[in-house]
């Protein structure tokens, strides 16, 4: 074995992970990397200090984000990216999130740093959270849940008799993994459902599938939009104030994408003037939510706090998708070490 | 015309109807009469007073059930059975719940009188509030809508991380329409389902049937437990203190079928002393629900107000049910005619 070194001065490659994801899964990283030939040296935040050189991947697990918001990273990732963003070597970061867009990315995006995300990691969480609220606001739970905390027997009768599920129609804006398996889920439930996405093309279990020239027309006639879109130039304001006042005043609104996707302040006075019935939203133009923000006390809105995707496995599938990324990687090294 | 009633001296049957239905259908029925070939004769609450001997036939509307509770009759259900019990010649009945037990219908069923009820007319709505309660509290909007009443962000994380859908198995007691529709729904979101009926036979898209001999093992394996049975002998008090000790301290039960199914006192202690999560009730011991029922503010319970059936669609659909059974009992009244 010494000879072997010897024979190959490359020093192992450097991954950076959190003290958890090490402890629980690093020796099965050690065996995969092992498989694949490839010496690889595992760093923790705590043990790497004034060795950030030796790092060539990383990896920014769920753990790491507990604490952040969008906006405010919280102090475990704000230690990981300044070792990232220090780290010379660095060539891959493999990320929880879906979207790209937080700002403690930056730095790397810029450096041309290979990113991959957990994009699809969160699909089904976010889709059944989503449903969840949409049919809970359709069915009549803004009145009966507010109506208990009176501890008043309220039923709905009469003109306040909500629709039938199966007479709404769910826009949905983004044909993703999130906006797919949503629609799945509402046309089983008994929803109509109609997806937006760049090219119309056609996509198993949708009958109505259009692009976003016809958006306007599709607000028209919706009684839910949701949003299920990744923020970047061509979706930044795109429910503005006009299209917010293309729709009637019986629909809602869904949020799981970003809150920049939609004018807020628009948003806030059409749900104020009963321009709108209802939202539910958990994303928003600033996160946290300001505590003076109009969105908390305004009657049928339900927020989450960017959290839509909580579940006890997305730590692990997060886990899984970095390890086909890893997978990967190791085999591009590899060619480094055969070389 | 005048020589054809003089052969025939039978007098048209008469039929009572709500003054919201004769007005909106009346017409219809008419029409449906004339081609059985049977003369009808339409009364309402107001026009019947002193002829209640003519009412052979009797529709109770959605629109005559709206101010009751299931222990308490309103003043239009009250004026209403207080004419079709004084009706000497009542054969048939037709009621817009889908259980027989509403003590109004007592003297009825007393009588002999045929009844036909529109089970089924609220299956999919029963199912959707269902879904919807079911899929939010095990979510996490137990925690962020109080959250949000306060104003403050706070994401769910590490341990109170919410189990996913997929891990989360729902046992429905009660296969009929509202278990089967709540079932497919379920398992199209992502739940393991067991269907408990009394013949563990197999029905389409259901993997897991069993029947009440495996109940209690079913019990000690759940996330969720739905009641969706009718109330009778058998069914009364199933859900005794017993059974709900066998169940998961992290478990979870729906109820909408009756109050009765379950030993409510025992319930109410499970949920306070956290030998159970959390509850939806739609249904309970005595309706209206007392404003001292200890339920109304226990923290995870849901209530709404025997209304979960709730939806606009619901009166055109007992009509329609009743149209059926009205075209079926024209047609055993030619018989009379043509005799």
């Amino acid at each position: 074995m010494d000879k072997h070194k010897l024979t190959r001065p490359v020093p192992p490659v450097g991954l950076l992970l959190s003290e958890a994801v090490n402890q629980a899964h690093g020796k099965r990283f050690d065996d995969l990397a092992k498989r694949v030939g490839v010496p690889v040296q595992r760093y923790t935040i705590n043990d790497v200090q004034g060795k950030t050189d030796r790092i060539h991947a990383a990896f920014f697990s769920r753990d790491l984000y507990e604490g952040s918001s969008l906006h405010e990273p919280g102090p475990l990732s704000n230690a990981f990216f300044q070792l990232v963003n220090n780290a010379a070597q660095l060539t891959w970061l493999h990320v929880c999130s879906a979207g790209l867009d937080l700002p403690q990315y930056q730095v790397a995006i810029k450096r041309g740093i290979r990113i991959t995300s957990s994009s699809g990691s969160t699909a089904f969480p976010i889709a059944q959270t989503t449903l969840a609220a949409i049919l809970a606001l359709s069915r009549g739970f803004g009145h009966w849940l507010p109506a208990q905390a009176r501890k008043e027997w309220v039923p709905l009768t009469g003109n306040d008799l909500p629709a039938d599920i199966e007479t709404q129609r769910v826009v949905i804006a983004g044909a993703g993994a999130i906006g797919q398996a949503l629609g799945r889920m509402l046309l089983a439930v008994g929803f109509q459902v109609t997806l937006v996405r760049r090219v119309a093309k056609p996509i198993p279990a949708f009958d109505h599938i259009i692009d976003y020239s016809q958006l306007d027309h599709a607000l028209s006639q919706c009684d839910w939009l949701v949003l299920a879109l990744p923020l970047n130039e061509q979706t930044c304001g795109l429910i503005n104030q006009r299209r917010l006042a293309l729709m009637p005043a019986h629909a809602r609104i869904a949020n799981i994408g970003r809150g920049a996707l939609i004018d807020e302040s628009a948003m806030i006075h059409a749900l104020s003037q009963g321009q709108l019935a209802g939202a539910y939203l958990d994303t928003f133009m600033t996160e946290p939510l300001p505590e003076s923000s109009a969105l908390w006390a305004l009657p049928n809105v339900w927020i989450t706090p960017h959290n839509s995707a909580a579940s006890k496995g997305h730590a692990r599938r997060v886990v899984s998708l970095f390890e086909r990324e890893y997978e990967r990687w190791l085999d591009e090294q590899q060619t480094r070490f055969t070389k």
